[in-house]
């Protein structure tokens, strides 16, 4: 018999991812704003009108949401998923959250008796489009043997990095490093403007020595092309970078550059950037 | 008749890059301390006693010295490249300094008939070795295209930036942003440790997704290998982000991220760490 998918939160990431799924596994889906499935409906995919009657018939259900409070509402309270989802159902989580609330929700559907899965993702908009993403999941070994083949059809690389919780610290610390380095890359780019130093020249320079990274390039092409429409927003980078701190602080780690740049970029954030891509910081220092 | 060239510091980075330079054109060499020049004139480089020695009969005369005072250094003064060198003959400054020197050092080269190019370079001791550097010339259309030869044999992209000074600029922005992935890169790579996150996973997540850094993947290859041999040391990082909050001080800009790495880095050279590789950065949370 097939498997009956459903998948959940059909925002910028999951509506790329879902509609990679779509193709292999065909979904029931549901999100807040109705109007986000169309694309998935237009591929036949089948509108569920709660998360507990997306989850009710599925074997797996797949969660792509925006934060601990967004992932909360989903699952618990009486139209969630956890009313609806069958014991022996899997349910994968790749919103990244908190390792804690993570652990937490897995103790519930354990009651249940059904399993959690945290798989958050990293390559961006443009992984979730192409199916190149890397997944990094915490699961037990016998559900992450029965999950890999569907993440295999949204991402390339997908990683069992141990027990339930730590795909998502291992997703905060990679964010951190991410977000710490789009700040790097934004603030070079910007003083080299403000040198007077043509973008041409910056970027034949620094995409090919020891500056190159994945958020210089974006940088560098969300500039050329004057597009700040969100990829991967202010809001969700900068709760990233809050949640990267707290899980540093709760084992006393001195994430030194983080806490500062958490500062900044919450001051980015309250400057009305918050739908913007995260490369708006390159507009911290008035228009480039 | 074949051109005759001096080089003058030889480094790590001088060192692997006159032994590139001399395949093709045979050198006359000098350095501060004479040991370093062995491996060269093992393959046949001519030795000089001195700056002006060295640059007495050259066409070109290259500098890859440590900093502004060093090149200041070897340049002026009575035993200096300014007493030797000939009129017609081309200064080509590899050093990473500040624009301003060596905006004045090319007014005194001037006054001699000779012409002053910076051209720092980036990629690292691998791209000295592995002539793959990139090298941000500032210079005259006439200079750049005489000495274009000469740096293609040891650099792979030789990217005519501008007027003299210019190649400086650009240098002090592309190190402040790989100063900062490397320090983002160190930070978040401890704090997977601090979480109990093994090497490997922290390793196959990181360097696939948007984390992903020339400084994330050299931090992650010295620590796999314990090794923190310079490379580019502390030192020399250290300097150049001094450097680049100078030059964004003079102009006005507000380099948040690089002043606070700077207060940050600086501690570390003061820990003790002044000539081990920059990536024992890793190592400011105690050891790993």
């Amino acid at each position: 018999m097939a498997e009956r998918v459903a998948f959940i939160g059909l925002g910028i990431m999951g509506q790329a991812m879902a509609l990679n799924l779509h193709k292999q596994y065909p979904l029931i889906v549901h999100n807040r704003s109705a109007n986000r499935a169309d694309p998935l409906l237009a591929e036949g995919a089948v509108w569920a009108g709660s998360p507990r009657l997306a989850a009710q018939e599925a074997d797996y259900v797949f969660l792509m949401l925006k934060d601990d409070q967004a992932v909360r509402a989903m699952v618990e309270g009486p139209e969630g998923v956890f009313e609806g989802v069958r014991p022996g159902a899997i349910i994968v989580d790749h919103s990244t959250i908190s390792p804690e609330t993570t652990r937490n929700l897995a103790k519930t559907a354990k009651s249940r008796g059904v399993a959690w899965c945290d798989a958050p993702v990293t390559g961006g908009d443009i992984g979730a489009r192409e199916a190149t993403l890397t997944i990094m999941v915490g699961a037990g070994a016998p559900e992450f043997a029965r999950i890999k083949p569907l993440l295999a059809v949204m991402g390339q690389r997908i990683v069992h990095v141990g027990a339930v919780g730590q795909g998502q610290s291992r997703k905060l610390v990679a964010n951190m490093v991410s977000g710490l380095t789009l700040m790097a890359a934004s603030e070079g780019v910007r003083m080299g403007l403000a040198l007077g130093l043509p973008l041409e020249t910056l970027d034949a320079v620094m995409t090919h020595g020891s500056a190159q990274s994945f958020e210089l390039a974006k940088v560098l092409d969300r500039l050329r092309h004057a597009n700040y429409a969100p990829g991967f927003s202010v809001d969700n980078r900068y709760k990233d970078l809050r949640l990267a701190v707290e899980l540093a602080e709760s084992v006393g780690f001195a994430a030194n550059m983080a806490k500062f740049a958490e500062g900044l970029f919450g001051e980015h954030l309250k400057a009305g950037f918050a739908d913007w891509d995260e490369a708006s910081y390159i507009k911290r220092w008035g228009e480039s």
